[in-house]
Parts: C-alpha cells; structure tokens; sequence
C-alpha cells in the first residue's frame, strides 16, 4: 500500500446535509453557500447528497433533468474554483441522449469535471407497506466504476442503492491504496469488510417530501466506529480523516493479504 | 429460487453457549447435555461454538487435537443419531497427516458425517495494546468451500475469522437456494448484504481463560434484524427460522436479480 506524504495525511471531510426543496435555484444557491461554509471551516473534499437539486421521485426527473456540463453543474464547477475545493456533487438528474440518469459529478479544486458517476444500481424495490420505489420507471443505469484521485487518497464513488451491492465497494478497495469513500447509505458493511472510510451524505429529513429521506449523514471509520453524523436536519457534517489511522489498521488486520485468492477472487469487468 | 416445501418451511435453530474449560470430557459431557436439551425444546438443527472441547490458544491446540472421524466427533455422532437432529460441531482442533486444523465436522439425524469444514482463514493479527494472535504458529487452513443441505435449507459453514471474508457469504449464497447460516461472528454484513440468516454461536465468557470469547451467540435475519441473543454465561439460543419470510425479502429487495454482473462478479475457483 502506497501511504501518502506526512502533509497529506490528514484532511477536513465535510458532509452538507442539505434541506431539498422543489425551487431548483434555491437548492443550488443552498448548496453553494454551505460548500463556501464548509471550505471556511477547513474542508478540502465536501459532498453533497443524492438529488440535491430536485426532490427525489421519479415524476421529478424527467422535469430537473440537465446536461453535465449544464446549469446546476456549472454552478459547483464554480463554487469548487472560488473555495479551492473538491466538490462531490452528490447527483442531479441528468439527461443525456435522450436517457436519464442519476447522475454525481464531481470537481477538482481548479473547478475542472473530474469524473461522472451514474448510478449503477436502480431503486427497484417493492415492500408492501413499507416501501415500494421504481427508478427505473423514468431512469437508465449506468455502466462504468467511478473514482477520482486527490492529495490525500482515492474516492470511489455510490449512489445510494448502489452501496446495497458489496461488490462495488470490494472493487473499489481493490483500486485503491489510501482510503475510499461513497456518497451512499448502508455503509457499516461496506467500511469493515473493506477497511475503508466510508461517507454517506443525505438529504435534510422533510416529512413533507414525497420521498422522506432519512438523514444522518454519517461517516464511518474502517473499525466501524461512526466518527461524525448528523441529525436529521440540515447541516453540515465535519469529519477529520487520519489516513495513517487506515494504514495502521490495514496492518494490523492484514485482510488483504489474508485473501484466499486461491479459493476465491472478485472480478471487475470493466475498467 | 427454489422454494422449501411448506411442512419444511419452520424450523427451530439452537445455538449453544457452551462454558468451555481445559477438561475434554467435561466439555463433550455438557455439549452433549445440552444438544440433548435443545432437542427436547424442539431445535432441529444444532450449533456447538468454535473449539468446544478446547480452550482457545495456539498453545492447547497440538495438545487436544484429534482425528476426525475420533472421540470428540464420534459423540457428537452418537448424540445427533439419539436425538435425530443436524449438529454443527462448531469446531475442534483437528490433526491429519501431522498438521491441525481448525475444523467443523457436521452430522446429520442418522449419525453421519455430512461434511468437514476446515477454517479458511487463520486469525493472525496484531492490534498492539489490544489483541495479538496468530493461528497460523500451530494451525494450517483449509482449503474448500462447505455446505450441507437439510430438509429446511442448505447452510453455509464458516468459522470465526472466515466471516470477516465477505466473499465466503457471497459464494454460498449464489448457491444458496433457501437459506444459509454460519457458525461464525461479524454477523450483520453477511446477513443483509446476501439477504441470508446468520447464525454465530460463541462459547461462554470466561474472564479466566486466556482468550476470553465474547458471548452473545447470535441470529441475524436477512433484514438485519437480531432474531435472538444470548448474553455472556452458558445457555442455548433458540430461533424459529420462517423460510417463506426470507423468500418475501427477495422478492421485495431482488438484489440478485439486480446485480450488474455485466460490471462485476464474485467466482468461486474451487467447486
């Protein structure tokens, strides 16, 4: 494992557990203004949630759809510029070729597009009385891995649902040689199994919303210990990550090279 | 997904907790004892912890090793035919062809050994002030996948440290086809990433011992829910398994059918 330089070992996360609302404009102004907060409080990498323009509901989609490059992407190619920032752009819904997506574009601090996610795994469930969501009513999936790379460590990136398959996370951390983190729910698992930190931003908790999200943007350490999370309101969630903390415990609990990689392997199709 | 039968779609499940001390014949008298009671309660199948008729150490290991077939499992034998239930044999430390393992050995209602697991992967870490161990100064690993079918479902075998492994879960639940359990700790992920129960029995506390197990013997349904726990002392766990239950979730949350496996895959390299 490649460990990064000493004055890289350290970073401020920040998690901005935006308030959605149905105004496109106010949730970007939003959004901008508490990447410019978070920045101001020392956070080098801040993350946005799951559809933090549009509320979350596939009769919204097709509606808050844009580009990427587009008009709400453009304003966090911005603000990342202006606050020297990596933006993770939680997702908007995008369009593209006549398809939708769910789709996270994330900036680098010279405000430059460094990778597109789009959610590879739909919301496709159906739990009588509980639950029952169908992205794929109006969504496509898409069909590549995502990551990014900064000074401190490598960025895999979920959405959501997503999480729910381990094999994206075992991928990542296969890729990866500081740290990894995802933009998603159900996180425990993912971060103990893999060794790795993981970070999930959600929306503020709206019981007005169609779709009421849960809050608790929260970050987990690769012990499974919840280093930082967040009520149900909207706020933003610091988090100072200790990368020489991961490589201790990678050494401690050498899982990776415990691997039987005679009995067993997981396999990434794609690039 | 095949489904079980509907006389075989309920059964009892009994972990014991059994108090583990250095004296064998004591150890096999009160397992014994208390799969006899389990049986009596209804249980249909039946789970020893990890190194039942040894204490846990690298240091007792060459001492209390046996053959398989041998004395410890013949009891186990004999107590499954009495009471015509499946018995886990947790696990003893079992020597062949001058090297030990740490091995599961299953029978079946008749008496019969169904299959031997040998632990996969050896618990050697190091987490200075905390915990040091190394398995592999005395043991050697296994090297095979292990199941067995039942009446009710087919079960998944794993020891301790194998579930810290996600992929062994995942292998055995792409073979699954009704249900798969454990006999191991690090519960929770397994459970709900492969929407499987997770069964993990652990010996009792002993604040005495020189590894001091944990306790709290556990089942974990595929929503993640705690079925039943046991606290620190000697005890049985019993949980009634509703396999059309675990069949609703798959339906509900079709994660299967909803992998990308034109992204990823998990293969087995052994049958």
């Amino acid at each position: 494992m490649r460990l990064p330089g000493r004055a890289m070992a350290t970073f401020r996360l920040a998690l901005i557990q935006l308030h959605v609302s149905p105004i496109k404009s106010d949730n970007l102004t939003r959004a901008c203004g508490l990447i410019r907060e978070a920045a101001k409080q020392g956070a080098k990498i801040v993350s946005l949630p799951e559809c933090f323009n549009s509320p979350y509901g596939t009769k919204y989609f097709p509606e808050y759809a844009e580009k990427i490059p587009g008009d709400s992407t453009q304003k966090l190619s911005e603000v990342a510029k202006e606050c020297s920032v990596f933006v993770i752009g939680g997702s908007i819904p995008e369009e593209d070729a006549g398809r939708l997506y769910n789709t996270c574009a994330v900036f680098g601090p010279d405000g430059t597009l460094l990778v597109k996610h789009r959610k590879l795994h739909l919301f496709d469930i159906d739990v009588p009385g509980k639950i029952t969501f169908q992205e794929s009513k109006t969504l496509s999936p898409g069909d590549s891995f995502s990551t990014f790379d900064t000074p401190y460590c490598r960025v895999g990136l979920g959405i959501c649902y997503d999480l729910r398959f381990a094999e994206l996370a075992q991928i990542y951390a296969q890729r990866d040689d500081g740290c990894s983190r995802d933009v998603v729910s159900d996180i425990w698992s993912s971060a103990v199994d893999n060794q790795v930190y993981v970070a999930t931003a959600s929306p503020a908790r709206d019981d007005k919303a169609s779709y009421v999200a849960w809050g608790h943007s929260t970050v987990v350490t690769p012990w499974g210990e919840v280093l930082a999370q967040a009520g149900t309101e909207e706020t933003i969630v610091y988090s100072d990550i200790d990368l020489t903390k991961l490589a201790e415990i990678r050494q401690q609990i050498p899982i990776f090279s415990q691997k039987r990689s005679d009995l067993y392997a997981v396999e990434a199709k794609k690039p």
